[in-house]
């Protein structure tokens, strides 16, 4: 799984144009408006269909560290595959996306999930400070790879 | 090389914080506001740096192609390293988004190129067509691997 985390003022989509992977959603999730979010742009890959189980527990803990860390108000899933080159299944990165989503749910934060397999529009802004850009490759092992220096620095 | 196009109604950054890697700019760099624009989210990977020149033809190219299908009326390239987990150095960074800029200007496209190294905090506001949101990996050789289907869909 690779992830993107950034501290967003706002985050605000909404759902265009269908693709054949699409998930079928409810009325209210076809567009949100997000304030003070922590927004977890996520690609679920090839990889994590091993030990899905393993990967959602290591992904949660490391959103937990930095959404404690920015002290934002709200957790937003945002499905993105142009992070990986090597994904998953459509019908496991959906089983995946909200798995993590009901795991912080149950952790007690305020959480919402961005509809999988759609074409949509959106505006974000991220507030600049060090840490609101953040990636992370998540593993199934319990000791993930340490972020390179070089990779949270040069952007 | 790893590259992000959003076809966006605007993106507007402004410089925060230095990283120790940050390439020096004139005041003019620091912030910048673009209309209708093809943004394109570069990160420079370590296998880049064996034939540079061939990796930003092949980039410019795939740019160029984009650029006209969308119809946008510029091009903003916009340094991104969570795009890959293997970097080049940021020296060769520098100098391959420089000349991805200059190589795009001398073809008679309006290019703005974002600092290097910065934090920056930034807004975005992605139109949301099928094709407002891309992916590539660009490689040296002059045949890039083909996007697979559900790269593009999986979003
Ligand atoms: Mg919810």
């Amino acid at each position: 799984m690779r992830i993107l985390l950034i501290h967003a003022d706002y985050l605000k989509y909404n759902v265009r144009d269908k693709t054949s992977i699409a998930e079928d959603i409810p009325e209210k999730m076809m567009e949100g408006s997000f304030k003070e979010s922590l927004v977890v742009f996520t690609a679920i890959e090839k990889e994590d269909e091993t030990n899905p189980e393993a990967v959602i527990k290591n992904a949660i803990k490391e959103i937990k560290e930095v959404f404690n860390k920015v002290k934002a108000e709200k957790i937003v899933i945002y499905p993105y595959a142009h992070l990986s080159s090597s994904l998953s299944s459509p019908e496991m990165a959906k089983k995946i996306l909200k798995s993590m989503e009901t795991a912080l749910e149950n952790e007690g934060f305020n959480v919402s999930r961005v509809p999988f397999g759609w074409y949509k529009a959106f505006k974000i802004s991220c507030k600049g400070h060090p840490l609101s850009e953040l990636s992370r490759t998540i593993k199934a092992e319990p000791k993930r790879e340490k972020i390179a220096k070089e990779e949270i620095e040069s952007k």
